[in-house]
């Protein structure tokens, strides 16, 4: 932590900063420059940062040197978190295409969706059972008889699911059938929730909250890890911003960044962010050629009639042009999917 | 809703969104412009803004003319809600002073705090005893302890106290100490969290989420009040934008935006949304004349050792300063505090 | 500067940014912490915030410790800049009322709006003749006849005005009517028209650019204070976020902050911060409260007819129904207005 | 336009908005729904644009149906429009890598670059002459000098140049070397600037502005575009957010969303928007899959050296890597390089 005194400090509130410091065992190293003094405070990171060092008088301002994560950053392991679900890899030069429908709706529009994305090239079904809407009156929907139809599904097709979980109480339910847990991104910063899928012995998809710098992100991995589950899948879906064109704006440069901070797997969501149809397959392609390690994309074969976000589901014969376009950029990329 | 269709939509096209209209019982009323048709949907709001109007061919837009909530607006209730906890009055012109620690840390600290802030003036005390914290290796709280050294100050100052609730198995707990629940801004969303509290009657502070809309924070106070808690009081404590000067950027305008859409009492948090001591008692000025109910405050003895947000805690004298200045401004307002 | 060295930094990468300071004049303070090296660089500030130290192999943040303003900031100036012009004075306890219509469409319409203002207590005339529209066919003003207009009103009703300035090419003729010259908003950062008004001995009003953070609109003022002219007044009108109930979010909170940082006057405009014409009295009342320098309100006498933002602006009646409540706030914090 | 009255409107309010569009020369379609009535304006879309409808009693917000600008858009022209400069092409299924330094500093500097990028198969070279630049007291460039150069390096390399022009009174000079026209994203909405560079006979490239929506920046392009000059090229090089990992947050999107909405080519600059070096290769590849027509990157010989924006230059060999791997995906994605 860098202790930033004011320009009008005094030699005894440097003094005191210096105390504070050697108090709870650290040390100071004062650098007098031509308007004000800095201090470097040299010790146990965490114990240092949760000091209110701003309180103290004659303190213009801290700033950390550290990241607030240790496991997940790719100085803790510097080599690629790889994960493996069934017959299926995300990460490690496997770029991994998972797809489905939103939400699961029927056990027919869900059969005919898993085996159009199957046979077009997806290794893993996502499909919810739960969902988390704004609205209070809106389809919420079909909780432990969606997951059991995905459970059929991913027999039927021999594919793994992922599910949205949104409820710490929720969480064993849909780990005894899930493949992998997702966390939505209304839920990123629910540390209750965090804590319980950190007790899972299964992966988990953190979505990012939409209004959380990469830095919060990676906390709220930090969280999970700490309780013992290591494989989490980072899931860039779009920030809020003033642009309104899109539902989100997906913030494709976090991709890079990500993979420059930490050692987990990072996947984009297309749909979501951009909740439009026809962007889904452009921002697709983007996200492999950023070197992103996945994707999710939401498809539904009757768009026109979906309970949840029909707005952005791509038709099947939509997935399967998107998947041939995806196997040339593979190749070109030298990734395998 | 309004169906916007694309310049380029042709008779088929509009013909399909008139009998799906048709199909949920609404009526269609169609205005054919200079290069594009327009469709006004009639009927249940539910029920259209529920379908996936972008999804059918030829439709360009959908804008909604209604809001997606119902109870928490004016139209719905023209006169302001009042709330009376103990001795304390939220709204129908009673400003309503709110202050203590951001965290109960000790009895010394509680009671030192809430004896200030009692003969300062305020008239209900804030202090939690579960704190959401970004790091998981922070200061989590004092749990039940706390919330029983919260119903001793209570009893011996006589002051209603509000405290956060952070997961819905907890709400049975904190209900039966605090006064007034707190949802807290990282839970702005959590509907699991929501619904439980709704159950509760007890009144509600509903914190904005930082990146929440003044209409997703009214959607989050409908999912409480249809559950039966009609004492929802809103807590505007800033958004998070572009600016980093302060933690956040306080949204001054949003009171009087909610006065015109909703008949629930709003109030103000400076100490959250500023992040800084220096900025408090200015904002907390300016949270009276614009028209909130109330403000809730961080109070500490001793700030500089706080375990939670002592960069912005006020001083007892500090406070009461504040106090001074709010009591002016009341008179010159025409209102009680 | 403090340059923030990245964990595996070696010895020579180090050397290096030691020797680049040493050949800019300036010295090196290293602090060798757990995991990485910090090294604080002393010397003149302006020649160190410009080499790219991100560039340099083993680097991983230069984080400045100064500002990048100087005259502007409160270090140079301790106490408040006071201006006076004609009868009227902004700063030094004196809250400056301005009002006036947004632009200048007849001589009826500006006569008529000067009087109610000046009759209800504003002391400054608004009234632009250029205006910057999105649309390159909306109505742009009435220019140089616009300005007589301004100056015959101000003789008649003993106000002076200010005037908005888009173009470089125009300053002379806009400071040869005007008493004091506005940059508008979009304007903020264009760096030739703020070399121009500091050539001029007539008071400046800077719009914050609605994507400006605070530093770089003082950096702005900066610009113009540096070319000579010394009487900059800033103006807060909101700042682009996601929230969209209102045309943009006033930021309050600038003002206090401002005060921290720089001895410049500031004023707020509630009526282009919000927008709508309801929102605009409780925000002057905040603006006030939370000690704002002014204001400047926007004024029509028949707002449903005019050519540019009729939506925000108050009626005369409404106005002086405001400054009644603002004479009674003023009060209340011992100001004159 | 849709106009959309209160819930509380009377007929007289419904009567009066029908009678001011009767005023203006349009019709009104009326349709009464449940809890209000909407009126749909049908005619001229600007005029009716222009009306304060909100000012009106009983008007609660009018929503437009129509785009406010007409030339860039698709429906005015379906087919792309594809330029042509010297030998290079920017749109019509060739992508266009443009690079070189961010400033052009020396003869030395500026060759060396121009050399190493044009061999590794840039065809158009960047370098500005003047920059804008947020502080007072920062370098600004070459100004005539640096154009010289440019025009030699033009010659040298057989490369035509792009060159930024900042202030509406030196539109002439710039174009009287450079082969296309920058407006930077500060003055995108600079409308005195846009105004002149549309009667230059040159290409402009129109970056959008930082805070820009893209409605925003496509009616910026209508602006040079109403004043005859079509060869517009829309530069995405991201819009200001709450991230601070990158230096902007680079809005992919909008590339996918242009192409809807307008004929005009658009490029990337992923230098500008990340500020970081490392960043810049995993964009540029997002560029090409996303649908871009091109981009334009930062190359300097010794970055960290550089007078401009050193932190985001690529080295010529980096930049040489990059080529490569855009030749790969070019084949991939079917596209000219």
């Amino acid at each position: 932590m860098i202790i930033v005194m004011k320009s009008w400090a005094e030699q005894e509130h440097i003094d005191k900063v210096v105390q504070r410091l050697a108090a709870i065992g650290c040390e100071a190293h004062i650098s007098v420059g031509q308007s004000r003094t800095v201090i470097g405070a040299i010790g146990d990171r965490e114990v240092i940062q949760q000091q209110p060092w701003r309180a103290m008088a004659g303190v213009e301002r801290a700033v950390p040197v550290e990241k607030p994560y240790k496991f997940v950053s790719r100085e803790f392991q510097p080599e690629d978190t790889v994960i493996k679900v069934g017959s299926a890899q995300i990460g490690g030069g496997v770029f991994a295409p998972m797809a489905g429908p939103c939400a699961v709706e029927s056990r027919d529009q869900l059969f005919r969706t898993a085996q159009a994305v199957r046979e077009a090239g997806a290794t893993i079904l996502r499909g919810d059972a739960f969902k988390p809407r704004t609205s209070p009156f809106s389809f919420q929907g079909l909780a432990e008889e969606g997951l059991q139809l995905l459970a059929e599904a991913r027999q039927e097709f021999d594919m793994p699911f992922v599910a949205e979980v949104l409820d710490p109480r929720e969480v064993e339910l849909v780990a005894s059938y899930a493949d992998i847990l997702r966390i939505g991104t209304r839920n990123m910063a629910n540390f209750a929730l965090l804590s319980e899928v950190g007790k899972v012995h299964k992966p988990v998809q953190l979505k990012r909250g939409f209004t959380a710098t990469i830095d919060e992100w990676l906390n709220a991995a930090e969280y999970i890890y700490k309780e013992g589950n290591h494989e989490v899948v980072l899931v860039e879906r779009g920030i809020r911003t003033f642009e309104t064109a899109t539902r989100n704006t997906l913030d494709i440069s976090a991709v890079p960044v990500i993979k420059h901070m930490s050692h987990l797997p990072v996947i984009i969501d297309p749909s979501h962010s951009s909740g439009r149809r026809h962007l889904v397959v452009p921002l697709a392609r983007a996200a492999i050629a950023v070197g992103a390690d996945g994707f999710i994309v939401d498809v539904h074969p009757a768009p026109e009639t979906a309970q949840v976000d029909g707005d952005q589901a791509l038709l099947p014969s939509e997935f399967e042009e998107l998947m041939d376009q995806m196997r040339n950029l593979a190749a070109a990329l030298d990734l395998t999917i």
